[in-house]
């Protein structure tokens, strides 16, 4: 019971603090009594800080308020995608206090070494948090591919199969929940992008994913398997892909296919104007296509050309059957916005406009490639939130 | 209060009756004298019925137990098709007392008239209900589209767009719900069907739609236009299809797909030994076309085959993004099931069996072309079970 009006308190004063412990009891139906127990409690453990005097609405007393604090607890999202690791911590009031991206080439790895990796990069960023006097309470995990029941199915370019991430990351003392990079960079987006509620988030990394928000909650399908938008067949004999179909998004859309339409990439850069600072380490990446495209190289409008389209006809399909509000395209897509846009809107427009008033808009989402670790992190304190006891009674 | 209370107390009743008094106070929380005088109110408004005495439990006495009347309130279930209308009445058990269709050719019709005839059809199954000794308390309406704000959007294989159907309908004192057919459909599968709670409802009539059922729950999207399965890109530079867009589901295992490929049909099915009775009496119809399969006509096995691969390929977009429990095949395609469930599972099978530990099995409905009436009638109980008090105060 105790734990239920906890939770009850805190969701009055995450939804609308700061809030006077008599405007708790009348929004809560508690008495005052237990209001202030609990609030004592909640303040005790850090959950919650006083602000000062605030008047009641028109006809109360002024009354201190308290309002989530800042100051102590705090949750660790963590990713592992294929080019990258990535750690940050997040506080109570959603405000990131500390990020860690450590470049890496995940491709056909052993899970144990990059997941001893991140072991190394949680810890530098819960030191961090430590320092700042935050404490961990919880952690996700995102992973680049479908996660049941705890198990990554299936990460084709990790080259990992029904790996227990989590019980091998081994975060001693620290839950860690795991999901698809996708479906936290939705809740990423939710949590820590716009502010719309009704979305469809299309993560392209290496490989496509996207996250279906409706109603400011996000659809996570029979078994949490939703939303593999990359593996849409868009050609139905198009080229093999990794994933076992023929002609899915990912072929024509994915990072491998938009670079490896551009090479000899490195040599295409090194020949702009003044480009030598902007030459990519590896012999391709998006920083490389970026510097081709706002150079107007012609192989690298066609391949972003065709990837918008690509992503235009998969998005039709997923408009059909998903039926979300906007489409916020994040990540490469993000970056590649303003080349692969307008074909996918094309697409998108000349499909659907008889079927609907407007097809949905397509937006840029505004907080990039942090998307899925801040989702993480938003989850483990979504967690934390519906059940404070836990937190106090560490 | 009392609203909510006789609300509470139906649930439990639905859910677990026959219950007795003591059972539901003790269920509810509620008080013996509040559960006497709301199971009173229901008696008297025919809404549950007494059983006769049973043991509570091993402790309790015996008493007398209530459950779901099925002999006053029943609702009304209505369809407007491409070839067809009909109307249903279903009683507060779920069980079907009346069923009412009538073959119509509806393609480029004036709303006026066909809702004119759909309302005569419904005053005729209404009569019949009366005549039962139950009463009307509740209609919805399933429709071949899409349907945004109760206004029918776009139904292409009718010509109707932007029609307020449930106003031109005009049921005078009886409130009428509209939804896709495809949406009502897989309603009517999760309460009259199979018993499943987490399926992919595909309903094929003239066109292609879906219905998601995800724990019990239907899949509406943002706007309520989630499913659109018939319009899922198959091949992006197929055939134009009615919706606008090209290459779509539609195309190749619509009805009239599947139908124009074996023409001369008429031809063919009375040149079937001893088929004279099979002979459909338009030039083209399913009857014809199961005819010509179980026959084994080469043109028709070549027509469904194409149907089915199509499908597969439809279907492995929707499994991508809606992550289904099962697929149940609905409407023409349970009829077609022999011959289109092959070809659609290879598809299915070949595509996901990297990404998913077993594909989505395909099953067949079992209550065929009636699933969408059905679907409708139950949802109007639904709402009448929601709210009780409604019912009460009639």
């Amino acid at each position: 019971m105790r734990a239920r009006n906890l939770a009850v308190v805190l969701g009055e004063i995450r939804a609308a603090g700061p809030l006077t412990r008599a405007a708790l009891a009348e929004l809560t139906g508690l008495t005052k009594t237990t209001v202030s127990k609990l609030v004592s409690d909640l303040l005790d453990a850090g959950v919650v800080v006083e602000n000062g005097a605030v008047r009641d609405g028109e006809r109360g007393r002024p009354g201190v308020a308290v309002s989530l604090s800042g100051h102590r607890i705090a949750t660790l999202g963590l990713e592992v995608n294929v080019d990258y690791l990535a750690a940050c911590v997040v506080d109570l009031t959603r405000t990131v206090r500390v990020r860690r991206v450590r470049p890496a080439d995940n491709r056909g790895s052993r899970p144990e070494a990059i997941l001893a990796d991140l072991r190394e990069l949680a810890g530098q960023a819960v030191a961090d948090a430590e320092r700042a006097g935050l404490r961990i309470t919880g952690a996700a995990l995102a992973v680049p591919g479908p996660v049941q029941d705890g198990l990554l199915r299936n990460a084709p370019h990790l080259g990992w199969r029904d790996i227990g991430v989590a019980g091998q990351l081994g975060l001693h003392d620290l839950a860690c929940e795991v999901d698809n990079e996708a479906n936290l960079a939705a809740l990423g987006e939710l949590w820590f992008g716009s502010g719309q509620s009704d979305f469809l988030y299309v993560s392209g990394e290496i490989g496509i994913g996207a996250g279906l928000v409706v109603d400011g909650s996000l659809f996570r399908g029979t078994y949490g398997l939703a939303g593999e938008l990359g593996h849409v067949v868009v050609v139905p004999d198009g080229p093999a892909c990794r994933c076992g179909g023929r002609g899915c998004l990912e072929v024509y859309a994915g990072q491998d296919a938009l670079l490896g339409a551009v090479v000899p990439m490195r040599g295409r850069v090194a020949a702009l104007p003044g480009a030598a600072a902007a030459l990519p380490a590896a012999s391709a990446s998006i920083d490389g296509l970026v510097s081709l495209l706002e150079a107007g190289d012609r192989a690298a409008l066609a391949a972003a050309g065709q990837a918008g389209e690509a992503l235009g006809l998969a998005l039709t399909s997923a408009v059909h059957l998903l039926d979300p509000g906007t489409i916020v395209l994040g990540g490469v897509f993000a970056r590649l916005f303003p080349w692969v846009e307008r074909p996918a809107s094309d697409v998108l427009s000349a499909r659907l406009r008889q079927m609907r008033r407007t097809p949905p808009r397509v937006a840029m989402s505004a907080i990039g490639a942090d998307a899925a670790v801040l989702g993480a992190a938003g989850l483990a304190m979504q967690r934390v939130l519906a059940d404070p006891a836990g937190v106090l009674a560490l």
